[in-house]
C-alpha cells in the first residue's frame, strides 16, 4: 500500500478475546508494521464455523478502508497442508486459510477487480512458525507486510482459482416463496438473513417473513414498532428479522442456520 | 481540537463485542481521522438501557483525555426523528443520540461550561445513511471529523436544551435514611449506586447499607477485610457494595435498578 | 525505551471488558505516552486468580514486542501494604502489584538479564490514587512513562526480590509418571498444561495423557485427527489436550486446576 496514510489491519477471527491469541497476532503486526492502525471486526465467530464467517467477513468488507488488510482466521485445518492465501480485491487485501473462508469475498467480486496468492514466501512469515497458529505466524506477518508496503510478488505466487463453500444465497420453495438461512444473530437478538437487501423483490410491502410460527409483513424502516416482529435492512444490508422491544431469537428460540420463509 | 497530540476519540455503547458493529464504527472513523487512538469505554450496555448508559458515561468522562471526542450510542430509536447531537463539556466533545444518554453529563456540568449542537450538516457523515446504524453512519464520522480539527460550526446548530431522563440521584426514605440505586453491577459482582462518594453524608463509620437481608457497616479504604459486604469508594467515585471474597451480586442476588438503603 | 519505533503496551487483567476499567487505563496511557499503541492480551483472567494470571503472562511474553512495556493487574490486595513494581527482562518492562503475578516470569528469566524496581515516586502516578484502582492511577501511568522514555531510576527503587508464588511445575507421581496441572482452558476448550514443550520426555510416541476416563496418546502435529481426544504443542508452547471435532473441556468437564497423569 503506498498511501500516506496509517495502514488499517481488521481482525476477524473465531479466538474469542478471553486467551492471548489476538494480543499476540497484534504484537506479531506492530512487530513489522508499529504504525498499524489494528481494528477488530469480530473475534465471535463460532468455532471452526466457516460458513458463518465467510458470511460475516463478506459483509463487512465494504465498510472497511481502502486501502485495508483484513487477516481472517477460522482454520480447523491449520497444520494440514489447506493453503495459506492472500486475496486482493479492489484496494483491499485479505489474508488466511484457503477453507473456504475467503469464498463469498471471492465470488461477490467481479473477475477483474480481484487477484489470489498462495503464500509461500517463509521469509516473511515468523522464523519459527508452529503447527497450531498460522494467524500469528503467517497471516500477521504477512498482513503487516503487505500493510508496510511489501510487493505482493516477493511474498506469494498468483494462483487462479480458491477453495469455494456451497451455494448459500435464498432458496426457491416449491411453493414460489422463497427459504432465506439465518447466517448470523447478533447481540441484540436479530436474526440476519442470506437475503442481500439488494436483491428484495418488490413490492416490499407485500411480503410475509415465517420463522417458529411467528410472522412479520412487510419491511419496515427502522425499530420503532409495535410489533412483535419486524422485517427491517439491518446494519450489514441484509434483510433481518428483529424484535422491537426484545430479542427475535430469544422469541423465536432460532439457530443459526435455521431457516425463514418469506412469501410473496 | 487544535493540540498537536493525537487525537483521543472513546467508544461506548450497547452493541457488544462479538458482531462487526463497533469495527466499522472504527473503520468509519480512520478513514476520516486515520492517526486517531480509539479507545473502548464499555460495549455492553444492556441493550437499549439509557439510564445505565447515561451513568457508565458521566461516571467515566472525569477520566477521559481533555481533548478527547467520546461517541456514545445506546440508540432504540434510531432512524426516527430524535436527533442527532454533539455536545461539548470544557475541552471534551461527546456525540450521539438525544434520546436522555448525554443527561447526566449535561445536568452534571456548570451551564458557563457546555455547548449541544444538533447535527444537521449530511456533508460530514457517511454518503449513505442507514437508518439502523448511525453509530457508524453519522456519529463516528462527526467525531472523527472534530477529533481531525473541524469547526462545530460547520457540523452543526446551536441548541439550548437536550433530552432529560427522570432524576436519578439517591432518594430521601420515609424514616430519615436514603434509598440508593445500583447503577451498574461490574464484572467483580461490585454494586455500583447512584451516591457520588463526595455526597457522602459524614461521619462515614455509622452509616450502614442493606440489601436483601445482608448489611454493611462504615466505609472500608479497600478489598482487604474479613467482612461478608462491605462498602467502599469505588473506581469510578460512586459508593459501591463489595464483597472481598466473593462476589457481592452473588450474594445478594441483586440487579440493576435494585435499591439499597443507606441508615444513618 | 530509546527506540524510534512507536512504544507498544500490552495489558492483562482480570477486569473483564463490560466495565470502563480498562477503557480509564488506556485513557491514562495516552495521556501521558499519546503515540503508545496498545494491546489487549486478556483481560479474562477468572477474578484475583493470581497463579493463572501469572501463568499466561509467562507464556505470552515471549511473543510480545522488544522493547514493550506489559501492565499486569490481577490485585485483590490492592490498596493495602503490597508493593507497586517494575520488572526488567531483558527488553521487556512489566508493571504491577508484587503479589505473586510477576513470579514466574522472574523466576524463568536468569539473573543477568532481570531487574526489579520499587515504584516509590508519586510524581510518576495520577495526581490522585485511589485505593481501588492503581492499575489506572499508578500502574498505567508508569508504563506509559517508560514508554515514553522516562529513566526507571527517576521512577522506582532496586530491589532484588520479588513475592513468590508456590511451585508450579509437573510433580512427578509415585508410579514413576507426571501429574500435569491445568492452568488454563482456552475458548475452543483446549486443556493448557504447565508442562513446557521444551521439557516433554522423549520418544513422545509412547506417552500417554490421562484425565476424567478419557486417554491420548503420543503428541499430535495438528488437531486434524479423528481421535476424540489429542495431545498436541499448543499455540502457548506449553502442552495441551484438545478435542478435534469438539470441546475437550466439555468431554472431559475439566477444570482449571485439575490434574492430567501423563504417563511414560
Amino acid at each position: 500500500m503506498t498511501d500516506s496514510t496509517r495502514p488499517v489491519i481488521a481482525l476477524l477471527t473465531d479466538f474469542g478475546l478471553s486467551d492471548p491469541y489476538v494480543g499476540m497476532m497484534k504484537a506479531a503486526i506492530l512487530e513489522i508494521a508499529p504504525d498499524a492502525a489494528i481494528i477488530d471486526i469480530s473475534h465471535d465467530i463460532r468455532p471452526q464455523a466457516l460458513r458463518q464467517g465467510a458470511f460475516l467477513l463478506a459483509a463487512s468488507l465494504p465498510y472497511l478502508p481502502e486501502p485495508s488488510v483484513t487477516v481472517a482466521v477460522v482454520d480447523p485445518g491449520v497444520g494440514t497442508d489447506r493453503r495459506p492465501l492472500a486475496l486482493r480485491v479492489d484496494r483491499r487485501w485479505l489474508v488466511g486459510p484457503d477453507n473456504g473462508l475467503f469464498s463469498r469475498v471471492w465470488s461477490a467480486a467481479p473477475s477483474g477487480s480481484r487477484r489470489a496468492y498462495l503464500l509461500d514466501r517463509p521469509e516473511y512469515w515468523r522464523p519459527i512458525v508452529s503447527n497450531t497458529f498460522h494467524g500469528r505466524d503467517i497471516f500477521a506477518p504477512v498482513a503487516a507486510h503487505l500493510a508496510a508496503g511489501a510487493d505482493i510478488v516477493q511474498i506469494g505466487s498468483p494462483i487462479l482459482q480458491i477453495e469455494p463453500i456451497p451455494a448459500t444465497g435464498p432458496e426457491q420453495a416449491a411453493d414460489g416463496g422463497w427459504r432465506l438461512t439465518i447466517e448470523h444473530i447478533d447481540h441484540f437478538g436479530n436474526l440476519i438473513t442470506n437475503l442481500p437487501v439488494a436483491d428484495l423483490p418488490g413490492p416490499s410491502g407485500s411480503l410475509t417473513f415465517t420463522i417458529a410460527g411467528e410472522s412479520a409483513t412487510g419491511i419496515g424502516s427502522n425499530y420503532d414498532s409495535s410489533d412483535r416482529l419486524i422485517a427491517v435492512v439491518g446494519s450489514l444490508d441484509y434483510l433481518e428479522i428483529a424484535a422491537p422491544s426484545g430479542s427475535a431469537a430469544e422469541i423465536t428460540r432460532a439457530s443459526i442456520g435455521d431457516f425463514i420463509i418469506m412469501s410473496t
